[in-house]
């Protein structure tokens, strides 16, 4: 898939809806996720955090999960959106997530609310990348 | 919700479902999970494997990840369906991210591929919880 | 090894120690644990939490896993201590690291800030385990 | 701590040591890290797997809560050992929590069992990272 057709408007829109349902009662930093699959649908997801924190989730990995689980094996962008001032990056184990589903060119975008965007990719965000071929 | 108008029929046929697009290149152990909410609606997950192991996230806490983007705030309702001879139950993460939405008695069932099931309770599975209130 | 023999109180204090060296900027939430393993050493562990609030780390699981990193294959005992007014119970994640590495009767106990302690075993945070059997 | 200074070999001796101890029957990929504090003391750690494979942690990152635990506020280097026959780079996950606690400029090394060294910084595995000023 093309970086061109990649409908960055609809995946941010997905993103910012499921942002509403973030369950952030801790951090309380909202944080919304969609990704595009290979085969062109949309999903999204939100950060679910947990009382024990270290079984939060991010909302890149929920959104990815949600995509696995209506049968998607590859993911061709990912838009996140955060409330922040600055443009939010995944952290490493989302990094780590898009990896196993997507290609070193796999373009990401993150938008703060202030509408500031920064663009990546997944081998930019994850250089010298871990994978199965090591096991 | 009372336990008396689960459609647990309809959460193990989505269970089912999500369990075919598992992505379990490591285990080899397929597994999906379906969540009723409390507003009705029924969301489904599958267990996402990574290479690095550590990574890997449950059938359980995606399909309640899945719930809670889409505005759900309560689960009513757990089915697990795993490809083992005896029912498999959930791990403690997974009785962990229940318990964050879930009452006590809100009743979990998993299903073996011998259609064998057991029933618990989130408080059976998660007894003296760890929650919120200790923080 | 016998219950009666289990060194609490030398338990407690490593927990004890290992929790002023706690990380936990974003929870304020101080805890420490202490295993002793098969061959009767002891190691502690803190919470070591992340700006990715989900790769938060347990007292309890990193105890565990300075353990078997010094060679330890079976924890006989755990203790916990956390800033709280109730003992604080450990999570699910935390009880399913314990379940890889100990027995359903394998003691655990758990102090409070006041001294109050509440006393479990495993097998009772644990009840119907996920267990590599289920693989 | 300038680079100049770092006790590699001893460090990867510890990494070595650790690794022997891997607790990986399921992955059967073992893994050792150690850590150098900026205090001058070594830590080690090893991967501990869970029949729950979500549960695992890695050497790394066990190596970091290690030292933690002992009283140490940020690491000055990383080395990691894996029995892999090109060097292994750390995973997305272990790559965040080394930025918890390193600067930018950090050293990471990794050697495969062939004696081959992969040498980075933790701002070279995690560019634009993320961390606690987006909270």
């Amino acid at each position: 898939m093309s970086l061109q057709i990649v409908p960055w408007d609809r995946l941010f829109d997905a993103a910012a809806s499921a942002q509403r349902n973030a369950h952030a009662p801790y951090s309380h930093f909202l944080v919304g996720a969609a990704v595009l699959t290979d085969d062109g649908r949309i999903h999204a997801g939100c950060n679910v955090e947990n009382a024990s924190y270290g079984l939060s989730t991010c909302a890149e990995q929920n959104a990815i999960a949600g995509a696995v689980a209506e049968g998607a094996k590859r993911i061709a962008a990912l838009a996140i959106v955060a409330s922040t001032t600055a443009p939010c990056p995944p952290c490493g184990r989302c990094r780590q997530t898009a990896s196993e589903f997507a290609l070193p060119e796999t373009p990401v975008r993150s938008r703060a609310s202030t509408g500031e965007e920064a663009r990546y990719t997944v081998g930019e965000l994850l250089p010298h990348a871990f994978g199965p071929e090591f096991l």
